[in-house]
Order: structure tokens, then C-alpha cells, then sequence
């Protein structure tokens, strides 16, 4: 394996053999990837803050999180590809607009706030 | 942009730049990642399964779209630059054994069965 | 059971009986809550949406779905009882903001609308 | 509003009049839970868990949590009413569980352990 480019194609050809692309609309691709990031979230929630680098480097936490980390990465990537979106782009834009959202001066050592309620 | 290895490090310098390393352990990823699938599953709560291919082509859906995917795999990309978890190395792992789990003439067809409940 | 305050009681003893309460600050629930949502998500996300009635009406499915949702509803009476925040209160101060904001000549019909981006 | 059952029925109206249960199969209601629960993860993302309970008390934090609360106990009440399953008795058939899965002398002080990997 040695770029994403490459992963993704071995992906689609795991998804193809097993005729699944017609469970894999995008809205099904996000519960898959809500669900997942569920799994991981359990990894974590009773695991203090201070703790959880050591919890995280701990051979067999360290095992399920990456396990998880697995499903959450390879659930977004289907969902990349089934919506054309490029992953790196949208990444790489997002990252652009957060430069100009969180100048460095005004954001250093500050928390990103929290969002106002919408409703 | 032309790889996942680079942007993680331009990812790195942002959050070293703004020195927000200190709120970035492994827990608080979690649940930001957490947060913003949250929001990536709003975009396609209302919209009907076979309309959500074509919902993620309309404009400005696709705009907010990518925007969520964007700031999702940002926080994954955190969350393994935290814990060393290699994100391509994760999901070939768990790809194979999704491979051994989901036989191709087994599986062929089938959506992935619900886990049984645990409780 | 005859109502949510006599539950609230019977889940305090519980957890009272387990020294459970060290785990359970407002962060741990809202990612416990965070993973039982996810199970409840598991379950239906390779359903159709059409098909969404009649699968949580099968036996089986309607019992593990039955089942994530009584963690829910758990996680979230555990937030509520910790932050002191009350449950029917909350919900219906919401509903009523709703009421203003969604006014009914106007909502006639239309799922509500994806918030815009934030980012 | 005195209890669940009057709220649970003030919310069908809200909805009847709004003529939106069109919109309401279980399947979308899991992601409107979902997106619900994403939000009130985001009000805690940042604060350490030594310092969630002082949060939830702070006027401004606490006034956006109940917010959310409210969000998810409707979303959580919604999927309830349109799959007929009742929220106490599913609650406390889960708590019934969980008293046999996790027996008073062998959890006391014991966080719930994490689950083993699936994959």
C-alpha cells in the first residue's frame, strides 16, 4: 500500500466483487460512517482525558483503535468515492478556509469555541 | 496537495502554529470527530436514499457536502497524527480481514448483516 | 414504571450501587450517548427507507432496536440527571422555539432545511 | 406539561400540523438522533472531563446544552411514537439487563469495560 490513491482502488474492487455498490448510496454510507465513529467514540468514554495517550498506545486498546479507525477511514472513503468528492481536495480546502477562520495570533492556545445554538 | 503524508503535515504545522496541541488528546478527537459526522449526517437526514446521488451533485448541497467530508477526515487525521495509528496502514489492515470476514460468493449481494445486541 | 421521574430514581440507585458516578461527567454521557446513537444507527442504516416501518417492526430487529433505544434514552436520563437539567423541561422549551420557528402555514410539507455551513 | 405521555402527544400534533411524518420513517429519525447527538458532543469536545460538571453549570454553556437535550429527547421521542415502541418500558427493560450484566459486587467502581472488537 503505498498511497491513497491506490487504497481506494482496492476499495472499489473489495465493493465490486461483492455487488454492494447498491447499498452504498450516500446517505446509507453516512450511517455506516456515524455507526463506526460510534465504536470509536466507545473506545474512549471512560478514559480520562490525562489518560487516553496511554490508553491509546496500550497494546490492546492501541488494537481496537486502530481497528476502528480502519472502518471510520475506509466508511469515508467510500463515501468519497460513491459522491465523486475528492478526499485530499476537500481536506486541503477545508484547511484553507480554517487559515482564514482561525488567524494565528488571534487563536493561539484558545480552544476552537463552541457553535451558538441554531434553533 | 499531492499526498495524504503531506497534508498531514501541513495539518501539524496548523495545530503547532495555534498551539492547540494541549486540547487535542486522543478523547477530545473522539468527539470532535464525532461532531462533525454529526453534521455530515444532517446534510442527508431529509433526503430519500434514491435521491441522495443526486442531492450530492445539486451545487450547493455538493458545497456543504465536501465541507463536511473535509472537516471529517481532518479530524481523523488528527486523531492519528495523536495516537501514530498509520490511517492507510488501518484501513489495509482492516480491509483484509473484511476480506476474510465477507467471502466473496458468500457475501455476494448482501448488505452486511446488523451486529446481534450485545446487552 | 408508571413515569420518567420514578425511572430517573431507580437509574440513580443503580448506579449509586455500582460507584458509578465517578465515570459519569457530563463529557463521559454525552460520548457514552454518542455510541449507543451509533448502535441505533447500525441498524438501519442498509435498510431502505421504504422499508424502514417494516423493519422495525420484525421481531428480531424490533428487539435490538427496542434495545438501543432504551441505552439512549439511559445515556441521555444519566446526562440529564448529572447536569441537572430536566428532561420534559427541556424538550418542551425546544418544541415551543420550534413552534416559532418552523410557523405551520410555512413548514406545511417541507422537511426542514439543512443548516448552511458553518465553517 | 406534567409528563412524558402529554409531551409525546403535544409532538404529534406539532408534527400532524406540519405534515411532516412523510419525512418521519425510523430510518431518517436515526439521523436526525444522530446529527442531534453530534451537536451536544460538540459542546464538550473541548472541556476537560475535571471540568464538564462547572460547564454544565455556566449560564451561557448550560442554556446550549439544555438546547440540545431538548433536540435529542424529541428526535429520540419521534423515533419512539413512529415505531411504537414505548421509551420507559424499553428503558427499563435495558436497566432489568443491565443489573444482570453488570451484578453489584463484581462492577462496583469499575468503569463498563469497552467491547471487544467485532472485525
Amino acid at each position: 500500500m503505498t498511497n491513497l490513491e491506490a487504497f481506494a482502488r482496492e476499495l472499489r474492487q473489495f465493493v465490486a466483487e461483492r455487488e454492494w455498490a447498491q447499498f452504498h448510496d450516500p446517505k446509507n454510507l453516512a450511517m455506516l460512517l456515524a455507526s463506526e465513529v460510534g465504536e470509536l467514540v466507545a473506545e474512549y468514554r471512560w478514559v480520562a482525558g490525562g489518560a487516553a495517550d496511554e490508553h491509546s498506545r496500550a497494546v490492546d486498546p492501541r488494537r481496537r483503535i486502530a481497528d476502528e479507525i480502519g472502518d471510520v477511514g475506509i466508511a469515508l472513503l467510500l463515501l468519497c468515492d460513491r459522491t465523486g468528492i475528492d478526499l485530499l481536495q476537500a481536506m486541503s480546502d477545508k484547511l484553507e478556509r480554517n487559515r482564514a477562520r482561525y488567524p494565528v495570533e488571534a487563536s493561539r492556545g484558545k480552544a476552537e469555541r463552541p457553535q451558538p445554538p441554531k434553533g
